[in-house]
């Protein structure tokens, strides 16, 4: 099967992954600078090029593709092991991101775009009930999604024992939590758990964690959007870590 | 013109917000709780509600209703003096976001919602050709857009002048920016620029900015998603503000 994948941060970022891709299409009438800059890149890495009808685009998408779209080799998932090898390899302590049962694409796709931007090694998601990588995905990680390794695991639970017993410390971001990120500890290996939109953490989640960390909010709302969230906890991460 | 609302959360906290309330609508067959409490609530506040069945459910709202919807009066977006006069009120320095030419709604509402947590005075967009309050908005905002002042400015390269000449600093979140923003100082009356999606700021913006920070990035992306990068700003704010 071939992945779908559209706009054209998306697709730009396509061509330059290395990813094998099948085919690219531009709705006719698309000319601007990097609808053209596509198509060049396209053309140099002998890709084919179809220009089509927007109508058509439109279908072939079901969504906002801005003039452009590609179908590419299908996504390979990576393996937590080969997370964990990307981090020795760069000779840093793991950070890794755990989506537990996460269900909304552009929330995936924001976290993959942060997640890339502050170097975070791997993503792990549960293989059931959760959002998997798919063309809205793509698009909202404005390409992200070629450059950071997800991993699907069919045991979370189990996953968590594992990367604890590894020496990581499991870190869950919980509404109820009593510390406040900015006060905790967030240094050395880590594994961040970002739980659903609507309901958090899974129990079972929850007792596997090292750490519950909350974001302190003063107004009436109690918690933020998922990927608003992650993207907080992730550059204290990043910072702390610096 | 009345509104649309969709969405458990943004139900709910419509319901909680005091603001006029025409109609709840219930898909038929929805039961669990927070379908059961907001269906109290609309009866202890007198409103009318229909069950419907989801297909036309889904007809009315062209998106995840999970269910229940509502219709309520329409939206009343404030004023810039009014978002000042909040600040003075409670004896605290303006914090103000401007959204120059955002698109989406998505992040518009993820916006909202995290300048609730972080008690953002206001939020001011232009009229033209920027996203407005609608639905979606007030969906992904889980009811934040119920609590947070919205003012609609034409020109916002005078408004930023007048601002200024209030005291307050212009801070504007550029990619190319020199500053990191753990740098820089955040505290004091502010008003945060978050450019859109695809362009970022405007050059009259820019031109209008005290400061330009940016939000450092070690991976191969070159920019956040808006909300992502709105949060992280305006959570290093509220910790310099405290």
């Amino acid at each position: 099967m071939d992945d779908l994948i559209f706009g054209r941060n998306a697709v730009m970022e396509l061509l330059k992954s290395g990813r094998s891709v099948n085919r690219i299409f531009i709705a006719e009438g698309s000319r601007d600078g990097s609808i053209q800059k596509i198509f060049s890149l396209a053309k140099t890495a002998g890709i084919v090029v179809e220009f089509t009808s927007r109508d058509k685009l439109d279908k072939i998408c079901g969504g906002r593709h801005q003039g452009v779209a590609a179908r590419a080799a299908a996504v390979n998932y990576s393996t937590v092991e080969e997370i964990l090898e990307l981090a020795e390899s760069k000779s840093e302590l793991p950070f890794i991101i755990l989506l537990d049962e996460l269900e909304d694409p552009q929330n995936f796709g924001a976290i993959l775009r942060t997640a890339e931007a502050v170097g975070v090694h791997g993503v792990i998601i549960p293989k059931r009930r959760s959002v998997q990588l798919n063309a809205t995905v793509f698009k909202t990680s404005a390409g992200a999604a070629e450059y950071v390794k997800v991993a699907q695991v069919v045991n979370v639970a189990q996953t968590l024992k594992n990367l604890r017993g590894l020496g990581l410390k499991i870190i869950g971001s919980d509404v109820s939590a009593e510390i406040d990120f900015k006060q905790a500890d967030l240094t050395g290996g880590i594994v961040l758990i970002i739980g659903s939109e609507g309901k958090g953490m899974r129990r079972l989640t929850r007792e596997n964690c090292d750490l519950l960390i909350k974001i302190p909010m003063v107004g009436k709302i109690n918690s933020l959007n998922a990927s608003a969230a992650a993207a907080v906890l992730m550059y204290e991460i990043l910072f702390q870590r610096q």
